[in-house]
């Protein structure tokens, strides 16, 4: 490409200042450094922890920066030394790295890796503990090492999945944050079988994926959770069986849910973030052997908790990040399911819009009928 | 024998108010009724779960009762329709049934089991919701579905594990509780797998038998963490190969193992019943993977909590109750273990007494020296 080596310049939406509009910006995207690769970014959409540390709530949230990470694109070019992309791939920047050789990647126990992870952290590259985006010099923040609300961005390479290039990557960019997480809630951090009564807490884009996946694995109850029964309808095409609307009943959701199942759920998720939740959905799994896995992410600084006795009668917590799925090798299964139609993406995807109204997408996202809004970054 | 189907008068520890010494009593014990157990208790062992109830701390403690779930003994007689055991066979009564025929025993996920819960919960027996025990005309509760504080007690069928009669019942009546619950919190609920770092916190009678269970594992490091450093010393033969005394350090406890251990332990045990110290054994582990189990009881209404990223990142919380082993089907198997030296039985038991001597026992458990003292029932 021409652009390769060179400082490209483009649109991106910066955030100079926790809750203020974002900011279109004529930006500086520098070429890759050894081990980083450069993507055109063509399609992104907005997740609820961009919007989280947007406001100002996350503590480790660094200004001026350019948040995004439900992607697909196109690499421009890679760096020295890269060698599983290049030029021409399409991929999906992952903010769950991989890198094959850490402690993490190892252990076959997790899909978190810790290559990356002090620079992501730092909003930096690993290789000089720099930014690769500036404005009339100014240099700006990366975010959760994918910063995708850029037509331009630098990823290390650790962070990229590459895809089948006949997959619409309008559609494909889903894969990068809200749809695998639930999905893998289900199958790889709780593992649920065939059978199972499942309840979903919170039917935002990660529910319905939690539900997807539940139905996939032939849980025989679904029972879908919300304080907004407008999400009931849409919820039942997801594979949501039974709806309970907690504004409903006087009772601690919990104890309705475990009067509805003779003694409670065998698996539950928790996809809002919100802690008291958190315990409900603990508490309303089966004694002996209920699991409870939580998805949401709740504000910093707060505390989950519950009666030691819950676990000791058999419960079970846990927790999931990008749903268990190891970022490079998955992803791009996950096309290929979506490509034979075996997983839903389409059906999450519920406006459509420009990187220039991307202040708009976060209005939208407050609103009881979005679940994905996914920008067109070059229209 | 000479006994069958006459109410037997003998002697037992009633404990007539919460925190007042209990008082041996000639107390009467009715025949076994249908599905029922009488047993003439030969070694009881004192408990912790005991000494809570006692105290009056444990709200669903009924008084009077007569306490003890860690015991050995001979079947007297049988009531109708009980098939699996007879007059004369060696037992360990469970506090945990098994019943075989439970929506928890048929699940093959845990070890508890529902069939005679609500009248063992209740002091009573399910035949008739009645107590089997009186002094003087005034029923006496039972506990635990077990009262092993009398030398004559009457249990429900599926409550009672036939054992070799060749094993020494002075010994295996440990096998009723403490050192099962560690063992099995190991290789059942952990399923700690070899070359693992494992945490144990608290090293009483629970805590040395969760090392014992991790060496036996092939646990690579097990790091022992008492407030009291007389511990240390004996910890060494149950296979604690590191100690910590959180008061030999200014940084909280979880600190201070993750710096020990590059990260984090693999598995961690409560052992002990306090709440502080569950998060702290949750804390402690390593991200993606680590994976902590309650063991301790902690004080009625008390709660744990951990901020949800610990769970969000890999962690899992998990406890155990008898430490998941299906009492009828397992507690012989560890008889045999025993029996063939694979398990350590006699090194838990630091005292010998008398049930006349029983609240002699109960300060005993207090000092620092005592893991387990076994009464002589008939002495
Ligand atoms: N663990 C991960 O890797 C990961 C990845 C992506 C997203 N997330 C988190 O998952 C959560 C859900 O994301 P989303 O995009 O689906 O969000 P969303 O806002 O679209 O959905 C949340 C839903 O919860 C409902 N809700 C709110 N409060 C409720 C309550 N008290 N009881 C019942 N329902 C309630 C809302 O009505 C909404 O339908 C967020 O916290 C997000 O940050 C986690
Ligand atoms: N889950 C079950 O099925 C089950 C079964 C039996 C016993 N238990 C429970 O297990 C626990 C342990 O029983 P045990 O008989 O071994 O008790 P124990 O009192 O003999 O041992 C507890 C140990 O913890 C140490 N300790 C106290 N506070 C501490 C702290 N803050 N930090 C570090 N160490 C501390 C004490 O010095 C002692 O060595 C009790 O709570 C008991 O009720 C549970
Ligand atoms: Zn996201
Ligand atoms: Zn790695
Ligand atoms: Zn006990
Ligand atoms: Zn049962």
């Amino acid at each position: 490409m021409a652009t390769r080596g060179q400082v490209i310049t483009c649109k991106a939406a910066v955030a100079w200042e926790p809750n203020k509009p974002l900011v279109i910006e004529d930006v500086q995207v520098a070429p890759p450094q050894a081990g980083e690769v450069r993507i055109q970014i063509l399609y992104s959409a907005l997740c609820h922890t961009d919007a989280y540390t947007w406001s100002g709530k996350d503590p480790e949230g660094l200004f001026p920066c350019i948040l995004g990470h439900e992607a697909a694109g196109i690499v421009e070019s890679v760096g020295e030394g890269v060698t599983e992309v290049q030029p021409g791939d399409h991929v999906i920047p992952c903010y769950q790295a991989e890198c094959r050789e850490c402690k993490f990647c190892k252990s076959g126990k997790t899909n978190l890796c810790g290559k990356v992870r002090s620079a992501t952290g730092a909003g930096v590259m690993m290789a000089d503990r720099k930014s690769r985006f500036s404005v009339n010099g100014k240099s700006i923040y990366h975010f959760m090492g994918t910063s995708t609300f850029s037509q331009y961005t630098v990823v290390h390479d650790v962070s990229v999945a590459k895809i089948d290039p006949k997959a619409p990557l309008d559609k494909v960019c889903l894969l990068g944050c809200g749809v695998p997480t639930g999905l893998g809630a289900v199958w790889n951090t709780a593992k649920v079988e065939s059978g199972s009564i499942v309840a979903v807490f919170g039917l935002g884009t990660v529910g319905l994926a939690v539900a997807e996946g539940a139905k996939a694995a032939g849980a025989s109850r679904i029972i879908g959770i919300d304080i907004d029964s407008k999400k009931f309808d849409r919820a039942k095409d997801f594979g949501v069986t039974e709806f309970v609307n907690p504004k409903d009943h006087d009772k601690p959701i919990q104890q309705v849910l475990v009067d509805q199942t003779d003694g409670g759920v065998d698996y539950s998720f928790e996809c809002i973030g919100n802690v008291s939740v958190m315990r409900a959905a603990l508490e309303c799994c089966h004694k002996g052997w209920g699991t409870s896995v939580i998805v949401g992410v709740a504000a910093s600084g707060q505390e989950v908790c519950t009666r030691p006795f819950q676990l000791v009668t058999g419960r079970v917590w846990k927790g999931t990040a990008f749903g268990g799925f190891k970022s490079r090798s998955q992803v791009p299964w996950l096309v290929e399911k979506y490509m034979k139609k075996e997983i839903k993406v389409d059906e999450y995807i519920t406006h459509n819009l420009t990187l220039a109204e991307i202040n708009k997408a976060f209005d939208l996202m407050h609103e009881g009928g979005c679940l994905r809004c996914v920008l067109n970054m070059h229209a």
